[in-house]
Order: structure tokens, then sequence, then C-alpha cells
């Protein structure tokens, strides 16, 4: 990752415009940025929380833009829903990473028993608490949820057959996350989900971050029978054609019930934003440059 | 729209990497540029041809990006073969704008009689002859096709009930293009189009755009009984959620039938990287954020 440009200029004063600048590979993207709220060097990286000029407040971990108020619905719904809608009946939760409560708040939109959220930063769920109530909307305080600082490398080996639905809401494969994308981590997530649960997972950006697309997929068709990709888009992060993917022992992807994932989204539909069926389904058609390159 | 960044710093030589920025309303996408490979002030607008580090050769106007080697065929895929396919027979269509080339390319796909290209701006259609071989394929110079260069207002005024798709790949409300969204141009076309025929057009980023996308709708809706948005995502367009407006004045595009665009399509899948029967299902999927703003 190259240094940020924001970095560079934010304090010269050179500029009267000053913006966060998130690139990848000769990509980037950029936000206007008003005023830094809270800005910190914790254990595991530098946190950010900026007030944008048109995308609401903005968390920053090093230099990547993680969400903005104003479009993290679609990747918390898309990331949470899809698994929670496929799953007949999720009890179990269990959140690794999503320290700034976007995912949990959107978990517990089911009727689910129990969700757990590991965040390896503890500074990352403090600074969300206090700057990013748009996002938690409490979700940190209630009854259903448990709020763990810690590794979730660590905490998936002391459980067997616990969760039905298993999300990882990580930062990239690089620093703090680079543990959870390795054969020990699925091999001991897998022994945590219940036979009948899924796995998903953040899988990067199609164009900006291909390999790592392609090397989550072919590790995840290491060790479960049904594998699948889905798209959607999230503008913020550059070039915003977003990928995540998703796991099962036993769940056959293209014999999906649609019938039952209306009937449980009619309940829901009032609190959801992006996600519906239509989406849902939508976000499994792969292009064919996809199919074609995916072994690659 | 800001002044591109760009401009700002290519020439100073103070920075070892160079970017071009595409900004706005505070949010911007930029490519890192290794070479500017043609550079001219038409009659109407700044063209550039740079050449990207990482997506390949990249057509700017003014201060927007247009298209990029590596993207385009997801803008050019879907802007054409939605209404192309839902058409049951097109013979003949019109481009207004598109003068790369690149949805006279996808339109050539079809079995069709004639595609005719009306570009305002022929220093574009120059360049793009030159550096864009790539996107245009050489379509300019297929039997089929008539590449004209002129104003798509004055030109619909010719024609009535000739046309069974027009598709309106223009560049944003502003510029040359201002007249492209008025009553008058609309009412023309609508003349020049078969009975049974599809007005499609881009119609602006979700998020950076809203008010562009919003107001086409409304103006649709105006003149036409049957009128759709339809989504995908152009990553190098800001915010990258992009929307395309589809129209007929017979036609109801909730009543599609799937099976004989499927049949269509196999016959040319094989030409095809990102269009898909599912893709084109899928991007009639409104979310619900933007049914509830639609009236907005």
């Amino acid at each position: 990752m190259k240094p940020c440009i924001f970095n560079m200029s934010w304090f010269s004063g050179e500029k009267k415009e000053k913006w966060f600048y998130d690139d990848i590979r000769g990509f980037c993207c950029g936000l206007e940025i008003r005023k830094v709220l809270y800005s910190k060097k914790s254990k595991f990286q530098k946190i950010q929380i900026l007030q944008s000029k048109s995308w609401g407040r903005v968390l920053t971990l090093d230099t990547t833009i993680q969400t903005t108020e104003r479009d993290e619905f679609i990747y918390h719904e898309m990331i949470s829903h899809v698994p929670l809608f496929l799953h007949p009946n999720p009890k179990n939760v269990l959140i690794i990473g999503g320290g700034d409560g976007g995912v949990l708040r959107e978990v517990l939109k089911h009727k689910i028993k129990k969700a757990v959220l590991v965040e390896i930063d503890g500074d990352v769920i403090k600074a969300s608490k206090k700057y990013l109530g748009k996002i938690h909307c409490n979700s940190f305080y209630d009854k259903r949820a448990e709020v763990i600082t810690g590794d979730g490398i660590d905490f998936v080996t002391k459980y067997k057959n616990a969760f039905d639905v298993i999300i990882i809401d990580s930062t990239d494969p690089v620093g703090a996350a680079e543990g959870l994308f390795t054969d020990k981590f699925y091999k001991n997530t897998i022994s945590a989900l219940r036979q009948d649960g899924f796995l998903v997972t953040q899988s990067g950006a199609i164009f900006a971050q291909w390999e790592e697309f392609s090397k989550t997929l072919k590790k995840m068709k290491k060790f479960f029978e049904y594998v699948s990709p889905y798209l959607t888009v999230v503008p913020i992060y550059p070039s915003s054609f977003w990928s995540f993917t998703i796991a099962s022992k036993n769940f056959d992807f293209k014999k999906q019930p649609m019938l039952r994932i209306e009937k449980k989204y009619n309940m829901l539909k009032k609190k959801l934003k992006f996600y519906s069926p239509k989406i849902h389904q939508g976000a499994f058609a792969m292009p064919q440059f996809i199919v074609e390159n995916m072994g690659k």
C-alpha cells in the first residue's frame, strides 16, 4: 500500500480542499474531508474518524477507508443478510472483526439467540461507540450481543459445532487481519461452525484485488463442498465492484428456496434499505469474465 | 465541477506519482497515469488519452474520466444489450454520443441492419480511432455502421418512426450534452423512435448524481408509458453505482419474456464478457432506498 496522499497534504496548508485518498494498485477513491474528529495510533493501526463533506462520518484504518455513514448499509446488509436469510433458522452468530458495529446491527434484526462479536482492536470499538452511533445504532448494548476484544484466530479454537453463521468482516489480508486468511484459521473456523452452518467473508474488489478474491475462493473450496462468491457495489472502496464469498458443507446455493427467503424477508422488509430477495438472486449472477478467470 | 487536481500536479514535477482525479461533490476516483498519449482542446472540450498504470488507456473529456480499456465492457455491454435483447427483432439502431466506438461495437454484435452513430465532437472520434482500437474494435468501419459528426439534437428532428432502439451514450448534463436532457429533445427522439422501440440513456451515479438520476427518470415518465431504471457498477465513474434508464411506449418491463432473451443470448454468449440474462434480471432489482426516494 502506498503512503496516503492525505497524510502528506492535510497538515501542509497548501491546498484549501482536504481529501483522504484510499489507493490500491493505481486506482483510488477519495473523499473531501471537513474535520478530523478522532485520530489514534492503536496497538494495531492508525484509527481515524473523519467528517467528510458529503458522505457523513468516515472510519479509516491506516491508509484505507473502512466505512462511511452514507453508504455503509450496502456492505453491512449484504454481508449479513445473504447468509442469515439462506439459513432456515439461525440462532447463534459469530462476527469476526466488524468493530464499527454495522454488521452486528444487521444481524440483530433477525430472531437470533446470540451474536458474538470478536474485534481485535478495542480502540476501534471505543471510537465507533463514541462517533459512529448512526452505524452501530446501539447494537453493542443489545441483550443478545456479546462484544469481545480479542483475536478471532484464538477465539474460534475454543468452540466446536457452535455457530449457525460465522461472518468474517475483516480488513484486507495485511497487518492484523493476515492470520484470518490462513489454512489453520479456516480449519478452526469450520470446527466452530455447525454442520448446517454458513461461513461468509468479504473477499475484496473484483478489479483492484483480483488476487485476494481468487485466493479466498480457492481456499474456501479446499474446505467446503459448496462455495460461491456473490457481488455488490460498495461505492467508497476503490473500484467498488465488491465480492463476498459464502460457503457451506451441506447447502447447494443453486437450489435456493427463494419462497422461504421471501417469506422471511416480508417480516423484515421495513428494516432494510438495500437487501431484498431479488437483489440476493442478482448478487449470485456471475459475469462471464469472472467465471472464466475464477480458476486463474 | 471543481478543477482537476491532475491538471495542477501533472506538470509541476513535484510528485513522482501522477494521477488523474475525477471528482464530483466531495467524492473522487483517481487513476495513476504513466503518459499523456493525446491532448487537444477541441471546439467542445479538452480531450485526453492517457496511459494509466493498471487500467489501460483512458479517455478523458474536460475533468471527467469517460472510459478505460480495463472496465469499459461493463458500461458498453449494459447500455447496449439490455434494450437489444429486450427488443424481439431490432433492425435500425441510433447511438447519440458514444464517440469512442464501444457502444457501436456491442450493437453490431446483434443481427441488425444499420447502426447510426451521431457524435457532436469529431475530434473524439478521430482520437478514439487512433488510440482506442481495443475499445472500438474497428466497429467504425463495419458496413452496417454510419458514423456522423453532428448534433444529435438536430439529427433526431429529421426522422419519424425510424429506429427500433435509440441509445443515448452522452456525457453528463453539462456543456455539449446539456441539450440532450431537455423536453424538446425527448419529444423529437420519441418521434424518431418506432412505436415498439426502446430508448435507453445513461442516467448517472446513484450516490454522486442522485439529482441527475431522479430528473432523468421523471422526464422519461412524462413521455413514456413504461420506464425503468436499471443498475450496474462502473468502477471508474465516481461512486461507481451506475444507472441507466430504459423506456418504451408499449413494453411492460415487468413482463420480460426471459426465455426469448435466453435463446438469443445463447447465440451471442461467446462474444460477451459481462451481460447475461441473469445479470439483466438482477440489474432491474431496485434496492428499497432507491424505490423510496425515486419520487424525490
